[in-house]
């Protein structure tokens, strides 16, 4: 490893990905994954049976943007009592060329605004033009992140809002505010009644929107289901909209379109990888009233590629940290 | 990451790690993995349909030693003519605790070492204590390790050695000089005839030693066959001798045994993992006359448990570099 390993850490992730950069890099490789370019490799995801750990790899190869590694990491429930964060990760270059380790870079920062870019590559390629509400199912912690990107999308003039725990809806509310967008905290059917974009960023077990409270032609990007079991809307919102997925294999085993599929309201057939409407192989929205929903499961190349933006700028202003190996 | 990661590169693992702590390291984990207390994730393999390149991982934790991570890489058969070795690969390592990355590791030597500590643990277990000859079957790169670490566990007089390419064995009969042991080029069905232990370690998709040729007590460790197809020994000596693996599941799907078990003169039930034998849970040889084999399969866990100590032991003589991340 002649040249030497490229480190990126947290803070300099931060500094140098913007919304926008992540936005290009996520949208660059969903098309590329539709076009065969670019493929994940099966994920490991292990309880691993100490301190409670999650643990596990997401990988895989873009060809066309030269990108293979591999984000390791997982979620230790007990280390926000150490101050630290419960969820780790980091990701991985290797040189395509050489098989060589090119770059180690900080992957909690990036993992947060890649699962923004996903939502937000949805909004732009399938909301209506018009769209001026945005309704936030969930106040986590992501839920800052999708807000931000997804407000560069449309010009929206508010954001609804529900959480499970209210008590967290004053934390989305101030970023709306300093987004210059009003806010209000909402019943879910009042959610539904008003929004013309709904995103579901929740850890939820069962459906917290029903099919009667979504409008015509709404636009709904589902981003918290990544597990089996895991719901967030009502089936039959599968059923009467046009679904994406950012890749089917795992929209349909542990992806929101999961249930879907395994009560046969819809098949695997019926699921289009939003690449296709990337690349201009689908063409996304058919009319005004035409509900579409995004599946967003979480891909490795999604952190690969925004890790490559992150190397390359953190290099190019002087931020990264070379060592020798 | 407070205190930052080390990081330890292939001239310092080389420095650090002897053949006798890889030997320890191995067998440890060995052991673990029979009382159930260290186990391997599933291995990824992917053809990445570039540069004709291997890209995987291999992952797992042992919570005896306290030891979770991966080792990444591949093979790129094109780096040679590029002055890069083919085989590219690098550990790394987590803390159990936390999740957080703590150690990153140069892999091509370690695994060397730790399939050279896997047939020796196998040896000092399994093969007859007067054992005078030892056979070499395969004279490449790894054969040298191989050699060099079953020296040390039984007093060899002679190395017996085949080779599909004749022209190849002088740099194994040097190492043979070098640790003061006669040598002698020989035909496969010699090699049989003189040997007590026998080490194959080749790349071959056919048998290269007959049932017939075995003397009656000798041990034999079959560490080439790691992929569907691969194939060492004839399957009749699997079904004459006790046979033991580093991983049962490996051993019976892409292992040496997978030949055995496929046309039905075996079962998995025949098969004891080594671990077994070195907690004391399996008596191992039960007399003089009979064969054992050995079917090493390499698992993640051996290049853990042999970074753990590279990590530790660089770290100790001051010759790990600590980045912050």
């Amino acid at each position: 490893m002649a040249e030497g390993l490229l480190i990126v850490g947290e803070d300099v992730c931060a500094e140098v990905v913007s919304d926008a950069d992540a936005f290009s890099a996520v949208e660059a490789v969903f098309g590329a994954m539709a076009r065969g370019d670019a493929y994940n490799f099966p994920v490991i995801r292990e309880a691993i049976g100490y301190a409670d750990a999650l643990y596990g790899f997401k990988s895989g190869f873009d060809k066309a943007g030269m990108t293979l590694g591999v984000k390791s990491g997982g979620y230790w429930p007990g280390n926000m009592d150490k101050g630290l964060t419960n969820h780790q990760s980091t990701i991985f270059l290797f040189d395509p060329d050489t098989g060589m380790l090119q770059a180690l870079v900080g992957g909690n920062y990036l993992t947060a605004v890649r699962t923004a870019a996903s939502s937000s590559v949805s909004i732009a390629h399938l909301a209506r033009k018009e769209a001026k509400v945005l309704g936030m199912v969930g106040a986590g912690h992501q839920s800052t992140f999708q807000l931000r990107s997804a407000a560069r999308q449309r010009d929206f003039e508010k954001v609804v809002a529900w959480n499970p725990h209210p008590e967290m809806l004053p934390r989305l509310g101030g970023v709306a505010e300093e987004l210059g967008l009003a806010f209000e905290a909402v019943t879910q059917e009042e959610l539904g009644a008003q929004a013309d974009v709904i995103i579901t960023i929740t850890s939820a077990f069962e459906p917290l929107m029903m099919n009667d409270w979504i409008k015509p032609g709404t636009h709904i990007a589902c981003m918290g289901t990544d597990t089996k079991g895991k719901q967030e809307v009502d089936p039959a919102i599968l059923a009467n909209a046009t679904v994406f997925a950012d890749e089917i294999a795992q929209s349909v085993t542990l992806g929101e379109a999961q249930h879907a599929i395994a009560s046969g309201l819809i098949s695997e057939d019926d699921i289009t990888p939003i690449g296709a409407v990337i690349n201009g192989d689908h063409p996304g929205r058919s009319s005004e009233d035409e509900v579409t929903l995004f599946d967003g499961t979480g891909v490795g190349l999604q952190d690969l590629a925004v890790a490559s933006v992150a190397a390359r700028e953190a290099e190019k202003h002087g931020k990264a940290t070379r060592v020798a190996l």
